[in-house]
């Protein structure tokens, strides 16, 4: 293996060297972008991505032999003994940091019903949200009342949502290109929805799952209590049953709901971010992290979200080993623990950065599921974004288009400082909201392929940033 | 809804206006493109596409309702039906090419098994090819003998090969990233293998299934016979089948596999084209065709192959209807019958085409999967793709970033002239080969969003060339 390298290198040199005069001739300065050597080192990492990677078989043990990963979960605590072998196995410096992680359990399979006055009634799909309290032990029934809005509710008042469960039914904006635009508009009911239908009296809260599609799957999610307001329970309700219950209600006849859950919060528990890093060989204190969220929801596989994201990381130094690149600065692999309903494993690791005498000159997460690379949003400075739009000129041979300012990653964010520069990847966002959160988040939709080019184009951004620095 | 076009004319006024002055500023040539005005149509196109376009749901019906397609089936007969009602509802000048079809009919479910020397066996999953004659009545029972190319035929000669079945099992090569080059590639052993084959004496041919993932699904495709040559029966494998045959002889036993179909060739049948427009105002001589291929294999839906197509393909005169937007040329939509086992449906359409008084001055197709758009293939003049990569500035913003010189689709490739161009519209390509040809080609493998957006994409193309010209 060693030898592969060593080829590549003597292969290189040549072109090097004709990279060389082509700058002399252009009179371009000496630090420029070596465009042929580069290109050969990245048609590697996607050549062999598709050819060698483990991230696909990785990911696949992690959701068909362990599932998914709530934290506090046994399968959490499983997931962090996995990867940490698999980190190992790959020879990096590996080790677990503690973090105290919040402990919600779903209890027993929700159950919900409607009945319309006239007397119709069926079945509706539901999930608790994350965090949610229970039901009383017989369940809850009442009549919900349909809301788009904030606003909705302040003009209903107290006097028509008292007793009853809210239904927050905005849709997804189908408008949108990028899909998590349409994410970041609608979320706000999921996460505090709850606690705007108890200011009014309600007894619970619906939120119709965010979900662009049509089906039967509810998508759960993290959701919020304050103090000092009633803690209703809150669900999840698919977006078919969404439709069902709004065209109950757009009859005008009053629509009752069933809904019984049984979930709880236990005291929190030790888990673990996992961490594997390459020592830089010349400024090792300058660190470069790649990562993504171990845990997942309950329900699925958490595959896309985000197995994908993590095993794409642990792959990124896979590639790195493979061409035994040894990075000037060191390169290190994260799997942030709870992500998804408290952040704390990315709070955990930002305190300790602050204190571990490295400087993280960049980070990257990757945390919109494992679908064909579309690009980079960039949360740093001009400059950085000027570099990596230079960058994008190598990236375009491989469908990498989309370099642009924007959000990094949940994980990642508590790292940012004025200097360095924080970067999200950006996979194609068409069906990610498929499977969200969701029983949908399944193995088997994940496409081979398309999680290896991500590996191969998260590689790339590595490698170009150790080669050649981003401010 | 006449008033829409209106409104938006009205608010294209003024920013037309603006356009105007900000031509004159830079003394641009007065008919440069009009940025800001196309931009809002083609945002238009896919505001329409993504919450009104009715792709989505006909293309549900004609896969759910109808289901498969192949030529000169009852499913055919019914989906020319039911494709040309859509037109007629759309208020499209429909007609009916006819056109005489081969018909080929699978008959009974194929059965394979395998048996190894040491007495292994197991059943192994097959798809005889279009066009494939029968086996015997109880089966074919011989040796395989594994190849990957015509060079290992030749070397192996007839005394190895005589009376056995040979193994065609080269795999599609991953390191392609676009990969219909790998299918590029391989597809000549589906297509000749068993005329190559026989001329050694073999008695049958299994392909390895063109398919980049290894799974379950064998996928079928067209095949030939030569005339002086044995025309000896042959199927797809199963990826995941082929890799157990090459497996057990790779120990070096004696393996043999008996398979079992029952396909037959019945006499041509009438069938038709189906063809739809919208006359132009300027120069109703000159046409732009839109079109995929109605004809599918017998197995899945014929969903994205293609299905999508023409679904899409319709879907862009619904867009230009819905805005209200009158072309200069003949906008024509033309569902082909019979690409996918003799290509009749084309070569008439452009038999036609040359006695019709016409000019064809483009044709676009889409028959690559109704997956998230990435750009176009342009095969017309060097000034053609020059004028196309000018436009990619105002497509970029939608994710069209490849529009490159290449093929364009198979059923529109007779109409090329010296001065046309012919495009094909080009999808991601990552999932195509995992449905192509086989039963998992299911409507419920169709992204709604994905498929919405390759509509509004191609309306964009078609807009764009009506309104500028393209030569």
């Amino acid at each position: 293996m060693k030898s592969r390298f060593l080829l590549l290198t003597i292969s290189l040199l040549s072109s090097s060297l004709f990279a060389q005069e082509a700058r002399n001739t252009k009179s371009e300065p000496a630090d420029h972008i070596d465009f042929l050597d580069d290109q050969q080192v990245l048609d590697e990492f996607y050549r062999l991505a598709l050819t060698e990677s483990n991230v696909y078989p990785w990911l696949g043990e992690m959701c068909l032999e362990i599932g998914p990963r709530l934290s506090g979960s046994p399968q959490a605590d499983s997931a962090v003994e996995y990867s940490a072998r698999l980190m190992e196995g790959l020879g990096l410096k590996t080790w677990k940091q503690s973090v105290m992680v919040p402990v919600w359990q779903r209890g027993e399979k929700e159950i919900a019903f409607y009945r319309a006055e006239s007397g119709e009634s069926g079945q509706i799909n539901i999930l608790a949200l994350g965090g949610s309290v229970a039901t009383p032990k017989d369940g809850l029934f009442a009549p919900i009342i349909e809301v788009e809005s904030w606003e909705d509710l302040e003009k209903l008042g107290r006097e028509k949502v008292e007793g009853k469960i809210v239904f927050f039914n905005e849709k997804m904006n189908p408008e949108n290109l990028y899909t998590f635009h349409s994410y970041g508009h609608c979320v706000k009911h999921r996460w505090g929805g709850a606690v705007e239908a108890a200011k009014y009296g309600a007894v619970g809260a619906l939120v119709r799952s965010l979900n662009m599609r049509i089906d039967d799957f509810p998508h759960t999610g993290s959701m919020k209590y304050d103090e000092g307001i009633d803690s209703i329970p809150a669900a999840a309700v698919s977006t078919e049953d969404a439709e069902t219950l709004s065209a109950m209600l757009a009859k005008g006849e009053e629509v009752k709901v069933m809904m019984r859950q049984s979930c709880r919060t236990l005291p929190d528990k030790e888990s673990f971010n996992v961490i594997g890093e390459i020592k830089g060989s010349e400024r090792p204190e300058e660190v470069i992290v790649v990562g993504g969220h171990l845990d997942s929801w309950d329900v699925g596989h958490g595959a896309h979200d985000d197995g994908a994201g993590v095993m794409q990381s642990l792959c990124v130094l896979e590639l790195l080993k493979k061409i035994d690149y040894q990075p000037k600065h060191t390169v290190r692999v994260v799997f942030f623990m709870n992500e998804e309903n408290g952040l704390r494993g990315g709070k955990k690791y930002a305190e300790w950065a602050k204190t571990s005498g490295e400087t993280h000159i960049a980070a990257i997460e990757s945390d919109r599921g494992g679908f064909t690379p579309r690009g980079f949003h960039v949360d740093g400075s001009e400059t950085a974004l000027e570099q990596m739009l230079e960058w994008e000129t190598i990236l375009e041979k491989y469908g990498i288009h989309q370099v642009e300012e924007g959000g990094s990653g949940a994980d990642i964010g508590s790292l940012k400082t004025e200097e360095n520069v924080l970067i999200g990847f950006v996979p194609d966002s068409q069906r990610y909201f498929d499977h969200h959160h969701s029983e949908n988040d399944t193995f088997d939709q994940v496409n081979k392929r398309e999680l290896e080019l991500g590996t191969a184009s998260i590689a790339a951004l590595v490698y170009l940033i150790d080669k050649y620095g981003l401010k």
